[in-house]
């Protein structure tokens, strides 16, 4: 049950409107006008709540649903107790993801700018944003329309961030050009030196890193990730591409669309990913790759060479999939002789 | 030795002092008034330490031992030069801890709110607390007893944290109802958005994330670890755990009680973990996983597959120990042929 | 190109100025008067531009290149368009790094301390230092001259830092010692205490962590990278090492000179590194090993037992790189019959 503390919760929500919102139709139009207070999962629902059941795998615990009312499909419905209201849609999943926007909601802070934030004369700031406390923003730096920078965080000189970007606080964020729509989480940094040494006179110089980071529309950055900037070039990330917790791309990186990079991933400096490209959590690939559009790469695998468009490879170094299972199998039976 | 700059520290400390304070039992009482100034390590105490000897492996250093005294067991103590004062100790290394305690502090704060720290009106700061500089405390939060909260924290709204929490700097929490005696590091991130996503319109449409963060009493959470916030349910870690730094804890995941979470782990969402379950540094688990009590995962491994309570694990796959070793002996004897 | 928003550049460079900074000996000194406005890749110069040419892997496209002007070894220029001027370097990869340093910068922020800075009366700050907004000095700190310290960025008591050191925003700094010309990237936590419990009455009790960190003089400490104190010991970084983003060093280990330590490394407590140790992304080294100078742990390998100088190990547990590699054929090849 969601915790109306922490969040905006609307109750007493009819049938009626879970039907209209979610595009599911009532079984029982007579039910129209019952109410439900709270969506919850199917084992922890109980009487004014709703739930929701599209995982088939979930058949077995249907019959001891004790919701109000469920919205599922036409054949899966058939498994739930006879007492349960049953709403059938397409697609319950996403009919519960618009019941949860209709019904909850994040407490968002009021539009203003924290009189602690120290935001240098020459950056400009847009309409109805928010700028919490100690924020810093740098000379000339450009915050769109509709932004919300938490507290504590650096937006450094000259960066140039859209409309309706979410910045979360204690991140840091440096030579930068953020789209519009992201989300960047709590302490992630983005912008800062690449990874480059040159030996010269026995000492590891450092190759200057001159390029930006350049974020499209719609992109997530999550918590205490890192994004370098380019060398020469820059570091791109493509239009609602998702990055999870304490990932790290390195300097020169290309992602694509779409990608989902999942949490402590690693990808070394020069590589590019196409569109739609999954990393599984804690993979790492070498430099200079190159990872076609759909690739799959499964948690913990790392890729020495390029990956093609569509494969889904697993293994350090990865193989595709079947082989890779193929040698799991090896290994275990011939290991025991 | 400890550094007077740093710690306070306690020296012309007697014999019959550390006899007392460790339980230990000095071996010629006429020495009781003998003092030391410092612990140390075997290998570096002199004239003034004390150094303790527990580690069988270092047998055959102990000759060499020059400290004052040293606090070691009734069958180590023959490996000692006779001119090293010993006492006997059942557990010398719980008698090591118990001298640390005694002889060493860190320096603490003192109680206050700094002038700096931006607390809202209507969060509750406990007694004795100390609120360091530029700390951001949300609105409604509330705050217990004896709370140390160090510069630069983030503390969302209605987050509800215990008595005795000390949460280092730059810190962000949110979405958190925390206990008694916990101990949160430098840069963790608590409550973000779990990474949920669901393909809709050809967008990663975000799934929002409507739960908590549950933390249970005397739980350490190390630098820059990561726990997400449940999407429906709750995030929990029971009571005593302890996370490493740089750990990922996804969304919905349960630990037990006494977990050990070693630096650098990653957790898929809604997986379950028992009681004292130990993973080692850079373990990653695959979503919803069943880990059961007292189950050991060594460094590196991932299970993709639930871990039977008390197993011992490796390997990625992970395999039951003794398989992972005979896997890696059957490929370094067969691929050299 | 360098984006001229973000960087402070020299445009208008002479080819005679070019080859004075790079030590290159044009090959038409009639040229000597042309000018560049810009360095970029081969693959990207057009008129105005400047390029490298050192990785013969260029070969091949280097017939493509439409910069003004290439710097290059006597060897590849023949590869070269006839229209492209060439400056011969014995080593163009310097050049490159000479030639950037001085056509670039960034822009640094004037000496001076932020209003908003809360610095302790007893701490004491160097001539020349930048110390940006909303940072805190803790008791009797000191800093050194030239030192330029982000904002939001947290340094304890008693820290001591060199001449010329910058550390990032949004850092924390504890118990620690640090040289000259050091480089701290954001989000770094340095000092913490060291994960050390023991089982006393069935809770994890803490071992109390009572060392330091010292870190020598040309030090870098990647963005978010973590590096624990010691336990009684400290834990030390040798000169010139380089620590990318998101590394887990533990207490007590010491690492060498001139270590490079890629992203996402985690070393547990009490190793011991020589100098010039490489550690690829993701490495894992278990806790108490020596690591010889020179030795090369390549990506994602995790060792259970010491590495010889000089090795070249990989693999999880690591192996000669040659026995790896035959491993990896064998599981290829026999799995597949």
């Amino acid at each position: 049950m969601v915790d109306k503390n922490f969040y905006v919760v609307k109750e007493n929500v009819t049938l009626a409107q879970v039907a209209e919102v979610t595009s599911a139709v009532l079984q029982d139009e007579a039910k129209a006008g019952e109410t439900i207070d709270s969506i919850a999962t199917m084992a922890s629902a109980t009487a004014n709540d709703i739930c929701f059941f599209y995982d088939r795998k979930s058949k077995e615990k249907a019959a001891e649903v004790k919701a109000k009312a469920c919205v599922t499909t036409a054949e899966l419905a058939a498994f739930l107790p006879e007492g349960v209201i049953k709403l059938i849609s397409e697609n319950p999943k996403i009919a519960f993801i618009k019941l949860n926007e209709y019904m909850y909601a994040e407490k968002m802070p009021t539009a203003g700018i924290d009189a602690t934030a120290k935001i240098a004369p020459s950056a400009k700031i847009g309409q109805n944003c928010f700028i919490g406390a100690h924020v810093v923003i740098g000379d000339n730096a450009v915050i769109g329309d509709g932004c919300r920078i938490g507290a504590n965080t650096v937006i450094e000189h000259d960066c140039r961030i859209g409309n309706g970007v979410r910045i979360e606080n204690n991140a840091s964020i440096a030579y930068a050009v953020i789209g519009d729509g992201c989300y960047i989480y709590s302490g992630a940094r983005i912008g800062q030196d690449g990874f480059g040494f040159q030996m010269m006179g026995g000492q590891h110089h450092r190759i200057p890193q001159l390029g930006r980071v350049i974020i499209g529309n719609d992109v997530e950055i999550g918590a205490n990730a890192c994004v370098d900037r380019g060398a020469l070039d820059d570091t791109v990330i493509g239009d609602g591409s998702r990055i999870d917790n304490l990932v790290q791309i390195a300097h020169n990186d290309k992602l694509g669309r779409g990608c989902v990079i999942v949490a402590q991933v690693g990808i070394a400096g020069s590589c590019t990913l196409g569109d739609y490209v999954v990393l599984g959590g804690q993979v790492g690939l070498a430099d200079h790759l190159n990872i076609g559009s759909g690739a799959q790469i499964a948690a913990q695998s790392g890729a020495m060479r390029d990956v093609e468009a569509g494969a889904v490879v697993m293994g350090s170094p990865c193989v595709p999939f079947k082989d890779f299972m193929r040698q799991v199998a090896f290994l275990q039976k011939n290991s025991k002789k």
